[in-house]
């Protein structure tokens, strides 16, 4: 059995690591940690049977554990990466601290000096669809952000192929886990509950970095990204408006992606005239894509309507954390993970 | 026009008061107050197009209304409310701090010191359709608390005519927004939504102390209230067992109700053999209310179901408020409260 | 007081007409039709105190109605209108059958053959903020859909100072309502809640046709609109990408927009930085824009992010028609109608 | 591998035995059939990319599976548990037609003729934690309806006990997958949606019939059981007052609740002071329950509050009829089912 610790396990992608890793096959929880509620059970804090006690950072026992799993907020990460790093553990780091691949791209988007840069050379950027074989052999993953995980799977194999002509529109919607479980008014249940709304509009949200940097684009001519706050607990969809160098039917566009993705078992192409929706995913561990062109045409068309859906604390978070913790060590990719596409 | 002023504009009940207050056609608004928010506009703090200037309750020009509310944290309101009765206005305070008659009371359930124990004897308990008179000469209107006002409603006839047997089991079920605006972890989105629980299950919820005193019963033997949290913006429903004296139909019972609300532009008794929801009330300062027998029988039985809802914010809250204004200063009961029962 | 009849009471749009008319200050409902529900109260098909009685539409008094409002199906209404408008009513029809100006359009979008096809030259395209003019001296009002409505405001100020520059990309998104109250699996709490999806990707969805006929767009080149369905049960948000033919700074766009809309008691142009959200305008007539530019350049830039948001069931239909109302019968324009924007 | 066959594989009982038993280590998917989709394959009915094709039932190859599960309607079912335990299979029922011991009380509660009477004999009632034994001999399981399973499940220690006073009042509310998945109006996304209300008020609900056989109790007098519609999808909780025969403290009867449920590893008696909640179980086949005193007294109290709940269509449906035929088969209890209590 393989060792885990879980750092900053009181956070929703933390919940959903100790329920993952609880369950799964060949791991066991070493050890938890939780700066607000350390001292008290897991059970306490959230409504599960599960009761393992709540540690401080400090005083977790970092050596006793095989996997280190981090789910600190950006910027409190680094240091702790650092110890579990030394200390010998495969890291899994699900904050953007290791996610850009240098110090001044992190400085530039999150406005907070980079620690430990020279550990930047060592962390593989966590998506297994494009880093299979860097994951293999990794000791520090930086797990990807929910919304570029979905845009970066849903563009990739048009990039792949030199297929894709920019600009690209993302309007993306997320639920209202993507935004922590710390106490705020514009999460509150009666702000959320019967409203939707854009946010950050006219500013650049932080996750269009690694969509830049996995997808090859930059700066708003090239990506352009609109985040809207779902009423709903848990899902991202994206609908992306896409135009590809040539004209394609919608079989043949999809054909490409299946290729592209046959051997990914969490990648789900969905039947054509089909659309991702949230109810493909919440509860998976699976990102589910639909290609439908723009308009009918029997000769092709060369602009197409992308919608990908994840659900944001599993593919966007601790099942795609899980997921390469199961590919650096060996394991069968889908243990602990449930239902995969095909 | 009536002059009014708001203190504690921020909150929902704030909001509702000022949303009520700026179309009410006899009232125009003359200042707000906000502890958290001073120095902004409403617009700034809430998604309303009505841009009037939030003061500190210190700032407060209190001789300009001709009215206040006030819609601030229990213990909070009893100095404020003091400061606008020396200043003349007609004063309706939505915390509890006026709610119970004597300061013994107060101090047991609240535990805090009432520091304006000798104003307690001008409070009139703000229930229009038991207090009427009393609220046409009133200077100082406590207005109820929003669980209290659904179950005095539906159990008043009852105990009016000396027909109630208790005990009386009252299953109350609310919106979050009667849990207030302040940032918590218990009414974020994701705790509350797909969600539902029981609370202060064990304890005796403070409002049971207003039923009490307007019910006249005492204690768990004789009345069990157990609050819960729907996975609603607004809307209270409760569900009450009730035993009465003697055997009736359902259509006995229910003109008893009528009977005793004939008056009563805001009660809704519903037609024979329906059960109130909240979709009867929500966005309305109605009350409806449901008699059903336990069981059919053309003999008449002795035990009934009664279903009561109201919307917190209004009938619970601001609209009720509204409802005192407009009968202490002879305007027409409804004015600026839309539908009616009849 | 005016008389009004309202012919398919029973349905969504019915239901807020019925609301807002029983409660407007210078109308009185004159009847009501239900083809479903003929022969039962209007309160035994709704949670409203409301008693008056549905008739079948063939069994209307049409003649006992100053202004006949027409909520059926397209299609069903054509015939209905012809009624109405003979028995010398002013017609206020919330169907789609008089929106299209020619009856060959409405065929190829509709599929169905126009019957009334004369009195389509009649017919004003009831969208205030574009027609006041012509609905002062109307005959027979065409109210515009719920879509539309959002997306005409929102570019419409562009469109008048030739500045758009087309393509523009329209993501939408619809709560439940506008779906209608007739059972259906893709409507059923449990299918909507907590999911989110578009759909009529790759089709052209009907409501294009008035977008294309009042912007003066056409086709998927210059407009491309994806409806979403959102699990709330009212209100709209449209994001919009929007390329205009010259460099501008937000504030400077704002002006052009409060500009266009300065007679506009219900578009409320957000002020500079704020996006719109359902909250906004949920349960009023409001039409809420917002204009943000794609990033902060000093210069100004040439492309925005125009976010507008409706209650569907009101400035999207029921609203909508009652402003119409007023303006072809010289009543203020807001009588009935709630919260303006000044 | 165990080979099953489930008939009504479309409705949302019939999707979680597909979800479960598709992922089941020792179970595989020999069939499926449904009325309404025949010919289609399930990815086609549900947002799933399990493939399976659906067949009639008439066409399905009984032969062909070990254990047959039936998801159909009350009245529909009794025939085809014919015809499938005559062709051999162990039979799992989660409609009502075997719960009831009696023929006549059938008939009576659900007012259709028992065509299979001579099979009743044979039906176990599929609560594992009261009939264990029986379960594991069984050929023909009664699956428990929703309510009952809670309601049966915190009562029963009490029975057990002899320590329950009746009456019982039991204010049930449930999730609004229980109503099923065909359209109707009221269960529509806009009718249930920030609303809550009561239903069957005043008659008796079926359900009962379960919870006085399996608990010995009868009538109205007995046991009185009000249901009410949550706005949530899945789960149930139903809140008691339970009168006790003797003086108990918090802590005495929650040991009682633990030694009558020492073996069951679904059931999950909460820590003290803990109320139940829907976030305790949903997604899970547990049974959380939650003992509270009516009020806090060190010498004991003969009043409690009991909270129990589940996941209506795990604990409540599929997950226990899974429970059921591991028992049955002697496989591991919790085989497929996830998270257990200890």
């Amino acid at each position: 059995m393989v060792k885990v610790g879980i750092a900053g396990a009181t956070g929703y992608t933390g919940y959903e690591l100790v329920r993952i890793l609880h369950a799964h096959p060949s791991a066991e929880i070493a050890w938890l940690t939780s700066e607000s509620f350390a001292g008290k059970k897991f059970s306490e804090v959230f409504p599960s049977p599960y009761e393992g006690e709540l540690l401080r950072l400090s005083d977790a026992p970092l050596q006793e554990a095989d996997v280190v799993f981090l789910a600190l907020p950006h910027g409190a990460s680094m240091e702790a990466v650092r110890r579990a790093y030394d200390a010998g553990a495969l890291v899994i780091d699900l904050s953007a601290d290791f996610r850009l691949r240098s110090a001044e791209a992190y400085e530039k988007w999150y406005g907070v000096e980079h620690t430990q840069a020279d550990l930047l050379d060592q962390a593989v950027y966590g998506l297994p669809e494009l880093h299979r074989d860097e994951i293999e052999g990794a000791r520090l993953i930086a797990n990807p952000g929910c919304y570029p995980t979905a845009a970066i799977l849903a563009l990739y194999p048009l990039v792949h192929s030199a297929l894709l002509e920019p600009p690209v529109f993302v309007d993306a919607k997320s639920g209202v886990s993507g935004a922590g479980r710390k106490p705020s008014l514009k999460t509150l249940f009666v702000e959320v509950n019967e409203n939707f709304s854009a946010y950050s509009v006219g500013y650049r949200h932080r996750h269009v970095a690694e969509m830049e940097q996995e997808l090859g684009l930059s700066g708003p001519e090239e990506i352009l990204f609109i985040p809207h706050l779902l009423p709903v607990s848990r899902g991202i969809l994206e609908t992306m408006v896409v135009r590809v160098r040539k004209r394609y039917s919608a079989s043949q566009l999809r054909e490409l992606y299946l290729r592209c993705y046959d051997e990914a078992p969490f990648v789900w192409v969905l039947p054509e005239g089909e659309t991702a929706s949230l109810a493909h995913v919440v509860g998976t561990n699976l990102c589910a894509i639909g290609i439908t062109p723009v308009s009918e045409e029997n000769a092709g068309v060369d602009e197409f309507i992308v919608t990908v859906a994840i659900d944001n604390l599993l593919k966007g978070a601790s099942g795609q954390a899980v997921q390469n913790m199961n590919i650096a060590l060996g394991l069968p990719e889908g243990a602990g993970l449930g239902v995969t596409a095909r």
